[in-house]
C-alpha cells in the first residue's frame, strides 16, 4: 500500500491544499524527500501567489490532483546542501520557480531552455522521479535539485522579488527572445496584471517608451505616476485605439481571457510583433490582412530557462525592479484569492510564510 | 468631361478586361501614357494568370473597379526609354510584378520595402497620380517607372519566369526575413498552388529538406518526382499528421481559404515558425496553446520589395528555377479562369501574350 504524504519521506513538512475543485485551501501535513548529492533545502520564507495557482486549486485546465499545494514563486534560505552542491551553501538565499526538473539531455536542456523540455517537471502538481507527487511553495520547506535553484541577488527585496521567478521570467524571455529590446523602440503592454505591471518596468529599464493597453481607465494614473508607463490606452475605446494605430513596435499581451487580436494587431507598425504569454483556453480570433499587410507576427513563449531567469533575476537587481505586492499571512489566503479572481490586487499577493502559522 | 480609356493617353493599347463581377473577360481598346523621363515602355510578350486576377476580376474582395484589366506577372522586352532611364535600355528583357509605384521617401521605401508602402500603386485596379486608372499585364504594353521593373536573367525562360515575379517573390520574402533558409532545416509547404510550388523549388534550392502537406492525395506522385519534394503530407489523414508531429523548422501556408492552423502548428519543433502569404477574408482560429508552449510564432509576409525580387529572380536564374506553368492563348483566358478556379492547373497559366490575338 502506498504511503500517506506525511509517511512517505522522511522530512515532516508542513503546508496548505486545496482538496477538491471548490479551490478551499487549508493546512495540510505532508512530508518532504531526503536531501540528495544534488539537492538543496530550502526554508521558506516567502511564496507569490500566480493566478496559475488559483487556475490549479479550481482544476480549471483539468488536470489537477488532489490534495493540491500551489505555489512556483518560492523565495527562501538554504539550510542543507548535498555533496554534490557546488551552487549554494547554507544560509544563501535563493529562490525555486515554475520547474524543479528536466532531462538534462535533451536539445532543450543543453541549450538551457528546460522550460520547453518534454520531461520538464513543474514545482507543483506533478509527478517526482520516485512516483510520489510534488507539492508547491504554499508550504515551510522544500528539496530541489541545486539546478533548478536560482540565486537570489543580495539587494533584492525576499517578499517582492518573490513574483519575479514566474511573473518576471515570462515577460523578460520574450523580449530578449523576439528581440524586443531596442532602446527608444515603442512596447505595448496589454493587461495590467502580475506579468503586465512587471513587464512596463522591465521594458522602462531596457529603455522602451512603453504604453499600457487595458480595460481600467482606473489605472491610468497608477500606470504613468507609479509603475513609469510612457501613456496609457484604453482599449475598449475606439477613438483612442484608431489614433494609436500603426505606433508600436512590440506588445506583450498577458491577458488570459479569450480577447481579440485585431485590436492590438492594429496598433503595431510594419514588422511589429505581438507576443501571448496568456494562456486562453479557447482559440482566438486570428484576422490574416494585419498580418501579411504589416508583416506582423504573434508569436508565443512559456516561462523561460534556467539560465535566463538568473539573468532576469540579476538584471532586475541591477535596475532595482520587484512586484508591487500586497503580503499576507498564510491564513489569508482563501480571501486573497477570491480578489484575485475578480483581478483585486496590486498586483500580486505574496505568503509571508516565514511568519505565518502553519 | 472625363476621357473614355481609349483617348485618355497618347499610346493606343489593347487589352482584356473584365466588365463586371461575372469576370468574364473580353478585348478592350484603353490608352497607355507617354513615356517620361523615368519610365520605360514594355511590349508585352507573357503574363502570369495569378489567383489575385481571378480574385480581382470577379470582385471577390470588394474592392475592383471596372472594366478591370489584370495582370502581375509581366514579362516583355524594352521598346523605349526616358531620357534618365540608366537601369534598362532597349530590347532588354524585364519584368513588372505586382506593383509600379511608391512614395520614394518613406521609412519603406528607405529601407527597399517599397511593397509595404502606404501609397504603394498596385499594378492594375490602382488610380495613378495623373487620376486615370492603371491597366495590368492582360495586354500589349505598358509603361512602368523603371525604378519598379525587374531585369530579367539571361538564361531564364520568359514564360516560365513570369509567375516568379509575384508568386516567387511571395514565398522568397519571407523566407529571408523569418531567417527559414538554415540549410538541413526542415520546411513544410501547405498548399501545392502557383505559390506552394515554387516554394518547393526554392526550398530545396536552398538546401531545406521540404515537405508537401496537402489536401489532395494525387499530388503526392508529382510532388516528390516531379518538384523534388523530399515528402508529402495528407493533410486530412489524422494518423500521419500525428506522426510528422515536431518534425518541421518552417511551414509556408500558401492556402487562402479559410482553414485549420492547430494541425500546421502541431507540426512544427520548439521555435518553430508558421508564415501564411494567403489571404483568407475571415479571421483564422488561433490555439494559443501551442503558440505558448513551443515557442512557436505565426507571421505574415506581403510579396517583396524591388531590391529583394531582383535578388529572387537572380537566386532562381542560379538555380534554374521557374514555374511549372501552362500557356495559353489570350482567348483562352476565360476557360482558364474556370479552370483556375477548381485549381485545376499544373502550376500556373501564362499567357503568350505575344503571339495572341488581343
Amino acid at each position: 500500500m502506498a504511503k500517506s504524504p506525511e509517511e512517505e519521506h522522511p522530512h515532516k513538512a508542513l503546508g496548505w491544499a486545496a482538496r477538491d475543485s471548490s479551490g478551499v485551501l487549508s493546512p495540510f501535513p505532508f512530508s518532504r524527500r531526503e536531501n540528495g548529492d544534488d539537492d538543496v533545502t530550502i526554508k521558506i520564507l516567502y511564496c507569490g501567489v500566480c493566478h496559475s495557482d488559483l487556475h490549479s486549486c479550481k482544476n480549471e485546465w483539468g488536470v489537477s490532483s488532489y490534495p493540491l499545494v500551489p505555489g512556483h514563486e518560492i523565495v527562501g534560505v538554504v539550510t542543507k546542501v548535498g555533496k554534490a552542491v557546488t551552487k549554494f551553501k547554507v544560509d544563501d538565499k535563493v529562490g525555486v520557480g515554475v520547474m524543479v526538473s528536466s532531462c538534462k539531455k535533451c536539445d532543450c536542456c543543453k541549450q538551457d531552455l528546460e522550460n520547453y523540455c518534454p520531461q520538464m517537471m513543474l514545482t507543483y502538481n506533478s509527478i517526482n522521479h520516485d512516483g510520489t507527487k510534488n507539492y508547491g511553495g504554499y508550504s515551510d520547506m522544500i528539496v530541489v535539485d541545486q539546478h533548478y535553484v536560482l540565486r537570489f541577488p543580495d539587494n533584492m527585496p525576499l517578499d517582492a522579488g518573490a513574483p519575479l521567478l514566474c511573473a518576471g521570467i515570462t515577460v523578460y524571455s520574450p523580449m530578449m527572445y523576439y528581440g524586443m529590446t531596442e532602446v527608444g523602440r515603442h512596447l505595448g503592454v496589454a493587461g495590467l496584471g502580475g506579468l503586465g505591471h512587471v513587464a512596463v518596468k522591465i521594458g522602462k529599464a531596457m529603455g522602451l517608451k512603453v504604453t499600457v493597453i487595458s480595460t481600467s481607465p482606473k489605472k491610468e494614473s497608477e500606470a504613468i505616476n507609479s509603475l513609469g508607463a510612457d501613456s496609457f490606452l484604453v482599449s475598449t475605446d475606439p477613438a483612442k485605439l484608431k489614433a494609436a494605430m500603426g505606433t508600436m513596435d512590440y506588445i506583450i499581451d498577458t491577458v488570459s481571457a479569450v480577447h481579440p487580436l485585431l485590436p492590438l494587431l492594429s496598433l503595431l507598425k510594419l514588422n511589429g510583433k505581438l507576443i501571448t504569454v496568456g494562456l486562453p483556453e479557447k482559440p482566438l480570433e486570428l484576422p490574416i490582412f494585419p498580418l501579411v499587410l504589416g508583416r506582423r507576427l504573434v508569436g508565443g513563449s512559456d516561462i523561460g530557462g534556467i539560465k535566463e531567469t538568473q539573468e532576469m533575476l540579476d538584471f532586475c537587481a541591477k535596475h532595482n525592479i520587484t512586484a508591487d505586492i500586497e503580503l499576507i499571512k498564510m491564513d489569508q489566503i482563501n480571501t486573497a484569492m477570491e480578489r484575485l479572481a475578480k483581478s483585486d490586487v496590486r498586483y500580486r499577493f505574496v505568503i509571508d510564510v516565514g511568519n505565518s502559522k502553519l
